[in-house]
């Protein structure tokens, strides 16, 4: 079985949250917007109306396509016993990823807060004060609330020795926001030893620690979720 | 078995989306905060550490609390048998709920496009700019997504005869664009007209019928997530 990703070709964006537990956990996959371009991929969308997808990413087995972040990792973790194998631990997994989910759409509101289908430049000020209150209110509230998951058993990942999609996923949200904030995630670090702890750990699971140091990985860039905007950081 | 909901008091806001389904299924709830007040959702929802709630809403039995709207009812369908009863439709199901929220953030957004815990008046410029977009742009894609949705059966529902969580939502949605933005959803309303079908057939199942005319239904306000403010509206 080999499953297809279809995603933006040129930035890491929500893609990059299922391509990281595919590397993971060795399970083949194309990435065949990488392949064929973004117009193979608006292409592949258009053609699956009905119950298809609203936007990528989305993966593909067979006939069957699924779409939004915590759903297909939720669908991986069925698939592939990524999970807990206790249908309540599962459950509050899946609950912790649609937390994670909400943390990307205001990363991402952050420097677009008027219009997603508007350029930066042209929102720069009210991304200004929304950058203020991101960095003050909402990352330290995520922050805390994953800090605290990850108090509930020994670590390093939030089910203990076994990494499971979260911790993927908590991985590329201390990336994400450590390159587009630096200096809050800077001023933050001593209060977030779990999740510096967690980011660790991925970063060293076999198939993350070569998929980190191949071109499969695309650097960080201003297209995408997590952008660096110096004028929106501060500690 | 009856269900603790727990939800901010006052208005219907993302726990409309799970009343709906417990009234219009009949599954036997409380509605805790209304019944004790704000005061206590913050005090039981302290309480949920490690595996917690991130935010209201959250629905308990005995010790198991489940969080986020869509999360919710994928919960709800499958212990009540809500759904299709084929994996790959509740998939589907699950993903257009998740398209839901993804639709309830951002009308959210439009009113508070700077700061989530500032007041509309202190974010308004930004307000009016983000409702240009919003009600030129993303109504329509998501309207049409969820138009296209309807054609997979024959209707008045989503999976055709049978309701299942998805079309509450769908009538809700309706609900809160037509209190939020009458003119914008008047000049609309013509191009989706399955859309209005199932929101009228969901506003005639038994329990919804009840519902709606009872004390329980809040009214719309301007503390929820759909407001009306007549200056973010036009055709």
């Amino acid at each position: 079985m080999s499953y297809d990703l279809w995603y933006w070709p040129n930035i890491q964006g929500r893609g990059e949250f299922v391509r990281l537990v595919l590397e993971g956990a060795g399970i083949p996959y194309r990435d065949r917007a990488r392949e064929e371009g973004a117009e193979a991929l608006m292409q592949d969308m258009a053609a699956r109306r009905g119950f298809g997808p609203f936007a990528p990413p989305y993966l593909v087995d067979g006939d069957f396509a699924s779409a939004q972040v915590a759903h297909i990792l939720a669908w991986l973790t069925d698939r592939h016993g990524l999970g807990a194998g206790s249908l309540e631990t599962d459950l509050q997994l899946i609950q912790l990823q649609l937390t994670v989910t909400d943390l990307v759409a205001e990363a991402h509101n952050v420097h677009h807060p008027v219009a997603a289908d508007k350029y930066y430049h042209e929102q720069k000020a009210e991304a200004l004060r929304a950058a203020t209150s991101f960095r003050s209110a909402r990352m330290p509230k995520y922050l805390d609330h994953f800090e605290a998951a990850l108090k509930v058993h020994e670590g390093p990942f939030v089910l203990g020795a076994k990494w499971s999609p979260i911790d993927t996923s908590l991985f590329q949200l201390i990336e994400g926001l450590t390159y587009a904030f630096p200096r809050r995630m800077a001023a933050l670090k001593p209060r977030y030893p779990l999740l510096h702890d967690v980011h660790d750990a991925v970063a060293q699971i076999d198939g993350i620690a070569v998929y980190l140091s191949s071109d499969r990985r695309i650097p960080f860039n201003e297209d995408g979720i997590f952008r660096h905007y110096p004028e929106l950081d501060a500690e």
